[in-house]
């Protein structure tokens, strides 16, 4: 898929954003939803999207796209709080060249730990539905 | 460097705030700066900086934040039309775990091409100045 083209109401996110796909929530209010990576790339690999549908950061509303980051960013300082990783990459993918997977705008928050190498971007190895909700309420507790 | 402490006003974007150390300028105003990397890891790799310290997401001011994250999006969308990448990466370290290696918050908007691999963060190979003017003038055309 390229940089620019249609917004595809099919995709998993657009699934989850209407209900039709599970997730393990982090949080959720009118303009934004954040739950886990399904495939994460480290302990606590965190998702943040808008409600509004856009494919990625070039067509997105740049409101959207303000308000997103500051839940983002909130999101991202309780993922450092509840489990106290040593770094956190914020990562953000445009098109397939660039790894893009899921055609609805996200961020990735991966936590990153010293003693641990961090796994590639959509392995196919699906995580463990209670580790998952595990990390999540550890997350949540510092909402 | 650990996720938080203290923001070390001698860090390089510092310097090239302050107009102690020489960058090949892409846009600049009131809040923003945005210039070519030095070392970058894909033709074009740009990056948008607030004028206000912080040292990464987590103590960013959340309406600096907002406006650092405009800004990448309309230079994003320039260095899409002006270099006609196949993908963009968007990407933000937090810590030395996570490869953070300056201390000023900092987005990266890293060009893909399907027929070229990505080099590594902070490679230590630097640019050709010449090299890096003219792709900056090619974004800028589009801003």
């Amino acid at each position: 898929m390229n940089l620019s083209g249609t917004y595809d109401s099919d995709n998993i996110f657009a699934k989850i954003l209407r209900g039709e796909m599970p997730c393990v929530k982090i949080y959720e209010d009118e303009d934004v939803l954040s739950f886990m990576d399904m495939f994460p790339q480290s302990r606590g690999h965190t998702l943040v999207i808008p409600k509004q549908a856009s494919r990625n950061l070039l067509d997105a509303d740049a409101d959207v796209l303000a308000t997103l980051i500051r839940h983002t960013q909130t999101i991202a300082r309780a993922v450092a709080a509840g489990l106290k990783p040593d770094g956190l990459i914020l990562t953000q993918f445009n098109g397939t060249a660039a790894g893009q997977t899921v055609f609805h705008l996200h961020f990735h928050i991966i936590p990153r730990y010293a003693d641990m190498n961090m796994g590639r971007h959509s392995s196919g190895r699906m995580a463990d539905m209670s580790d998952l909700k595990d990390l999540a309420e550890h997350i949540k507790e510092h909402l």
